[in-house]
């Protein structure tokens, strides 16, 4: 039995797609689910407790004494790990049953509540020693990042509980905020945060409230970039008005936060010269600057894309932040016109840029995600700048919810996952759909229709799929089933209705450009939406490196090992003795190998990579 | 017959080998005498025109009059290139019979003359509209790095003809810069150019009059650095204080013609602290900065070093004077101890660094020395920023003089090419040599004493050269003849002695660091000193990217069309048909070839390439 539908949202009125509640949608999938229970009982839990342990919760509480004594424990924005973390539990507790995390998010946000100050600023980094120095430098200090994730955990915990006591807290601060900042010429202070994030924030606030204040303020956060307000730095994303961007640039997450907020702009207000903006910085990104596994980020320096082709593998950032970053933007670029490639970017990265940065025991992270390993870049249970983990946490609590949306015309299916629906049509009708399918790992994805009416049924058709059927009751489909679209049936739904969607999912070897130098006469291999690589534990004594993949085709088979079961792909490679250490040279003569010896190899999801012994991890293998 | 030995130069105390004069050896060999013979005959008499028609000799000569008017023609250093070119000329008088080319270095000297100001200034870029902006800004314009030109050729032209005109106006535009800059405590105003080159030049003409403020004044400009004097620019060579460096950074030629300076500086004083800066410098650049073919300069992006193994080949920079710079720094440091690793290093960059930079019709020029091509990179018969080509033409009229050096104890072979040989040793005594060999071809080597006497002959085993021999009179040498170390025979030699050395050549298939990402799972082809590459004018309609070198052994045969005749390598190769062309997509599905076709495929020397049909180009290939 559904939870009934307590949240919802009003359609942006240049979307053409509305989301659904995050709790329309009840998940019993081979991956998704999985990670949403853990999410629960493991992840959040266990972040909880490293907010208390590492002084982030203290500072709250410290904070709240008439003259906090002491000082503030930790990084200057670690009042927002705190945020990310009611945000990500709140969405959770929109389908109930989770008292324990439930209690833990009272207690935060009463502990929240002591620290607001009178006029509702609220950060405390800014509470201690340096209470005098608020807004002194919006460049480096994140107070409006900070504010930002407040304001959209109290959204979340407004949407999910119909609450209002984090709300309360948000908006105060969030009215401070719009008296304070803005054009000098209204008599406000100019500024604009060195980290974007409190666009994206103050939009939902807008949505939620009505108040129209959140989003011309969004707006002139993002207008007053690129005019040297702070300093104009590349990493700051204040070298270029965003209106004037043609790609990318600076700090990673910096730059996709951005995005997704502007395109939450546009979703309001419809403003083309934004738009345009957003869709040429999409192309450049996935054409010039996006690894295999969707992740973002060449530069250890800075955080920060690189060069156009310039996609190292063992030095890839590539950090959780960022895939995650290009799934909120990619998911509110869907939402605009209901293009495909959007979803087919949010799920590709979901798999394979966003999972492997967190460990199958939910409690060890990557930070950073090499595409080539030696053994030595480990998970780590937590890190100084803990970004990443909770914001993993808030991405798997809204997973149920990026699974469909509604338009006028009916229900969109973006991804592909068993679980049952029921969805409320912008007609105020009600859809209910069972999805069954053991996708990712089959391609064979039934849709059943409960109750009746007539409707469209969007389905997606991935990019990847050459070689899609689709039957109705048994009734072969007959119009195009194109790769990277939506295929539309639109009937009078009779309940026990049955589409049977089948997508096929031959290994393939995909190529990358020639001016990715770093993958030269390589490959990687990837089934379905599934990016694979081949690590050192199942593949014991080779070189990976030196691995060079001989013939198609490849087998796959059920790998016990991971998740319950994953699909693995073995494949005939020929093998090279493992290098001679390297000294201090640059080079050195060699021999060929005159009869090269094969063997079989094993490949895993890229995403399941780091969760046994240390070892060397390839993703592109020689062909 | 030998011309007499005219000019020479003293040992630097802190120097065990002395260079000998360039007149000193008669080269008949298979590649430099040929180039030589160009230079004389082609290059220098073309360079000169080009001097001519692009307004470089005419700013001299409109600055002369009184009160000149119009505008400098150019770019604002492009007197160097006159004084480059007098330089090259220069030394080839030194050999005589070069009527041509004599009466335009009379000419040049002329037109410079003139163009000299009262006090000794003399730069043509501030003798027009600029003319009140004198020394207003080292850090961009070059005045000091054409001065030092200046002074350079004035060297060459005193040792070479024994005349005194163009040193007179170099003596008197160096007085103008000793008595200029200096520290403030000496009442001179501090300063240092944007561009080293005046610190080898001042050295120089230290050395040629002993004057000792002209050494004082070169490691002044040296240790002027690191101070902020340019603004604390990396690229200028401001960044740290030399004697504190641990790697080249920034602008490639600026960063190694300081260090060609430095070691001249040491040569003199004998600072360690100078020596040591060096030292670690090169250990650096050798083992994580240098393209397999010694050149240097990864980025075209301010012409700099990258970071460390950031070797890409198609986008190389590897700049034609770098390579020069790198010849000039590691013969400075062979002088200072007589290591092996230098000479190594200085031949190896020769043939495969420098040479690669001019065409075998002398004519026609790269600035930018890829190692991976798809045939648009083209030579050019001349550029805006013209550096390279009278850096060529100077390097091949010296090249004589670096064959040999003497020491207290000998004569040392530092490269392998036919020659005629009067040299002069500190005691006096001359020692006559004949070497004759078609190395770089073949690795046998015959060194034939002529006239009698007691003295060390230093022979190089190159680092590249495993079991090596060697036979006196037939004799066979018994001691160790280790790669990378000079051989010393000592012996009471008698007219018509002979020493065969044998260096065996076969071809090596060299690999790179592991950390090189461009080069994972490739080899390039070395055969003696010479790199090889393999061209589309020898390997019609194949995919040279998509080449799969098969067995050892190679073959290697003289090819004919070049240079006289070279040694060509042919092998066998799996092929891939051409991939199918790339949109603007990053990423693609493709297909392993079952079966690969087998060919053969012709390489011939890197420093040949580009010289016919415009056509891809590929050192690096699959293995």
């Amino acid at each position: 039995m559904l939870s009934p539908v307590i949240t919802d949202t009003t359609r942006s009125p240049h979307s053409r797609l509305r989301p659904v509640a995050v709790n329309a949608v009840t998940l019993d999938d081979r991956v998704w689910s999985l990670f949403g229970r853990l999410n629960r009982f493991v992840i959040l839990p266990y972040q909880y407790r490293q907010c208390e342990v590492t002084g982030r919760l203290e500072n709250f509480r410290r904070a709240a004494a008439p003259s906090p004594q002491g000082e503030f424990q930790g990084l200057f924005f670690n009042d927002s790990d705190v945020y990310k973390w009611l945000e990500a539990a709140s969405w959770t507790l929109a389908s109930g049953e989770n008292a324990s995390v439930a209690n833990m998010v009272d207690t935060a946000i009463g502990i929240v509540a002591a620290a607001q100050q009178p006029d509702g600023y609220l950060n405390t980094y800014f509470m201690f020693d340096r209470a005098g120095e608020r807004w002194s430098n919006l460049t480096v200090y994140h107070e409006l990042y900070c504010a930002g994730h407040l304001i959209q955990a109290a959204v979340a915990h407004k949407r999910a509980t119909n609450r209002d006591d984090l709300l309360t807290i948000a908006r105060r601060f969030a009215d401070l905020i719009c008296d304070t900042f803005g054009p000098e010429a209204a008599g406000k202070r100019p500024g604009t945060d060195g980290h974007p994030e409190i666009e994206m924030a103050l939009v939902e606030l807008y949505r939620l409230t009505g108040e129209r204040r959140y989003l011309d303020q969004a707006l002139y956060f993002i207008d007053a970039r690129g005019h040297g307000l702070l300093g104009g730095a590349v990493y700051c994303q204040d070298e270029t008005p965003f209106r004037q961007r043609h790609k990318l640039a600076g700090h990673a997450v910096r730059a996709l936060y951005l995005c997704a907020g502007a395109a939450d702009v546009y979703a309001e207000t419809g403003e083309t010269v934004l738009l345009e903006a957003l869709e040429r910085q999409w192309q450049h990104m996935t054409t010039r600057q996006m690894y295999i596994s969707g992740g973002l980020g060449a530069r250890h320096e800075g955080e920060s894309f690189g060069d156009d082709y310039e996609l190292p593998n063992d030095t890839a950032y590539a950090e959780t932040c960022a895939a995650i970053a290009s799934v909120m933007w990619n998911w509110r670029m869907l939402l605009l016109h209901g293009e495909a490639r959007y979803a087919d970017l949010m799920e590709h990265t979901l798999y394979n840029a966003v999972l492997p940065g967190l460990a199958l025991d939910g409690q060890h992270y990557f930070y950073v995600n090499p595409l080539a390993a030696d053994g030595t870049h480990r998970r780590q249970p937590w890190f100084n700048c803990a970004c990443c983990p909770p914001n993993l946490a808030r991405l798997l609590a809204q997973m149920p919810g990026y699974v469909y949306s509604v338009s006028d015309e009916g229900v969109w299916a973006h991804l592909y996952a068993q679980n049952d629906a029921q969805l409320t049509l912008t007609n105020g009708q009600t859809a209910r759909l069972k999805q069954r399918t053991n996708y990712p790992w089959d391609g064979r994805i039934d849709l059943v229709v409960e109750g009746s009416g007539e409707f469209s049924l969007f389905l997606r058709i991935p990019g990847w799929c050459d070689g899609a059927s689709l039957a109705i009751n048994t009734q072969p489909f007959d119009g195009a089933l194109t790769p990277g679209t939506y295929v539309e049936v639109r009937r009078q739904w009779q309940s026990g209705d049955r589409l049977r969607l089948t997508l096929p999912m031959p290994v393939r070897a995909v190529e990358s450009h020639p001016r990715v130098t770093a993958n030269t006469g390589r490959v990687a291999l990837m089934r379905g939406p599934i990016l694979y690589c081949v690590e050192a534990a199942d593949n014991p004594g080779l070189n990976l490196d030196g691995l060079t993949l001989c013939d198609e085709p490849y087998d796959s088979s059920f790998f016990f090992n991971m998740l319950g079961a994953v699909i693995a792909l073995h494949a005939t490679a020929h093998t090279q003795p493992p290098a001679a250490p390297w000294g201090n040279e640059l080079y050195r003569t060699t021999r060929l190998q005159a009869t090269p010896e094969t063997t079989q190899i094993t490949a895993i999801p890229y995403f399941a990579w780091g969760n046994r012994e240390a070892g060397p991890m390839q993703v592109w293998l020689r062909m």
